[in-house]
């Protein structure tokens, strides 16, 4: 057997993370022990709240210079002591940046076999996934011909909630930060508009592609984009909070946009963390599954060969260069 | 029949305004024509939101300079050549700042005859009563148990949101800016706790009075006590946006809190217009007589005689020197 790779933090950086901030280490395999399952990593997830650990402002912890990366994995049971699991079994847990982990089962999960590539389980039909639905579904309760605008909107949640929105009947406008996402968006995934923050004013752009106000706002970056979008909501408007990209490279907090604008618009604004929705899990599957085999929903993934090129690809990640969801495959 | 007296908005304050900000003009009487009602001010209402209206970003318009000064009054008919109201009726309108008050009946009401005294037709049994009722009943929906925290808790808003919580068996803890009103709520209107804004820093004061977070945060200030609130927030928190006494003095609105802080509760945060519930002033009215007229509920009001006193009791006001609903007796 191979030696065990694992990525830690180096340190922590105070803006945009570069390569230098992590490191690969090599150890040797563990060998499980009695109620213990080793795993071997087949892909890992990449998220942008993970930056938010690294701040040790996240709500699922932080991480520390010297700790261990941590992610979602999709892995392969290789040994196994444990009653519920299997050598063969193909499961998803929070396996960390490492070739190998060990696990006592807790928050394992066997990967659900309509789930196919694989990797979706970490994207669209994972906690990404199950996100965009709970949220938009649950938390925004869209109603057909509401106009809804979403950002960071070719990644793996703000796909899933445009897509889901125009399967609604919602008129859907998304928010990106690269041309070929332009794309993507409107000409794959089926979206009724969208504009490049980098090149056009957001204010603007959402006043001319949402002129009658936006009804429902699923925010994935907080920042100008939240601002912007909240100046032009329309009555009775539903915000739904789910990540804070904008954020999660800077220090301390920013302000948010002025409280005015919940106000006059009679918003509703909901925070969403998906953990607090497990128990939809099965009815989002068996959604999910069916559009995706039928070909409803789209998909685009983003994907790097090699836990070694995991830093880079994070790196990339958190400056807006990558495209869907973000996936390494060890 | 006396001249009318009419104060006008001299000039734009961009800070609290001060009386030299107003101007008092002498004018006749009218006549009314078929259609019209002459109306005598008895009470003339002195709200906030009248400082957005002269920033020119209230939701029901702007007062420009030279433009008579609005409220909401109570009056006497003197003339009527109205099918629905004649001379004697006592009822309530948007006078504005002035001794009598001509009208077409447009969103005129009579006062049910169960307010008393008939000021409370301007306070806690009017908008600021439907507002408090409202959006703590009905947007906040409080349970029993829960720790409810109001700003400007003395003013007519606050102090309903309050008692009316406290009535539906939460634990209310206040925020006011001087000691008098501390000493109302605790000892008069059955507060649990209460902290001066001026004297303890709101952070470590809502976590000293809220140590297990706020379940309901009825927010009548924004600015830097909305910040501190965010920042204490129970799981499931409702935040009920109603008013934004910091930033109706300044020229340009103001950042908010972050939105990390509505993420990590999972709270609700929602936009409170009274305009949108005036279908709930007849069950208000009902519960709210009740409680006041059987002594649940408390009320202080601060009274002014004379219109020409009306700017510095506005003026008093916008700096938080009032204590009570702002009242002024023509």
């Amino acid at each position: 057997m191979a030696n065990n790779q694992k990525i830690l933090l180096k340190n922590r950086p105070d803006a945009i993370p570069v390569p230098s901030d992590f490191e690969l280490v090599e150890t040797t395999v563990p060998t499980a022990q009695q109620g213990e399952i080793l795993c071997k990593t087949e892909f890992l997830s990449l998220d942008p709240y993970t930056r938010g650990q690294i701040n040790g402002r996240h709500i699922s912890g932080a991480i520390h210079p010297g700790d261990m990366m941590r992610g979602e994995t999709v892995s392969e049971i290789v040994q196994s002591y444990h009653a519920d699991f299997k050598v063969g079994d193909i499961v998803k847990h929070f396996g960390g940046w490492q070739s190998y982990s060990m696990s006592d089962g807790t928050g394992m999960q066997k990967i659900d076999t309509r789930i196919s590539p694989r990797s979706l389980a970490l994207g669209i039909l994972g906690m990404p996934g199950l996100t965009a639905y709970a949220g938009l579904v649950h938390l925004a309760q869209p109603k057909a011909g509401d106009t809804v605008l979403v950002s960071a909107a070719s990644g793996a949640v703000g796909s899933m909630v445009g897509q889901i929105a125009k399967i609604m009947g919602c008129r859907v406008i998304g928010i990106a930060g690269q041309s070929r996402k332009m794309d993507w968006l409107t000409d794959v995934a089926g979206f009724d508009g969208c504009f490049n923050y980098k090149n056009e004013d957001p204010a603007l752009a959402i006043k001319r592609l949402c002129p009658d106000g936006v009804d429902v706002y699923f925010d994935n970056v907080g920042g100008d984009i939240l601002d912007a979008s909240m100046n032009q909501l329309a009555l009775g408007a539903r915000v739904i909070l789910c990540g804070l990209m904008a954020q999660y490279n800077t220090d301390s907090p920013p302000p948010g946009p002025n409280p005015g604008t919940i106000i006059r618009a009679r918003a509703t604004v909901k925070g969403l963390v998906v953990y607090d929705h497990f128990d939809k899990q099965t009815a989002f599957l068996d959604k999910a599954t069916n559009w995706i085999n039928s070909g409803q929903i789209k998909f685009v993934e983003d994907v790097t060969e090699g836990l070694a090129h995991a830093p880079e690809a994070f790196c990339r990640l958190m400056a807006g260069g990558n495209f869907g969801k973000t996936i390494v495959k060890i």
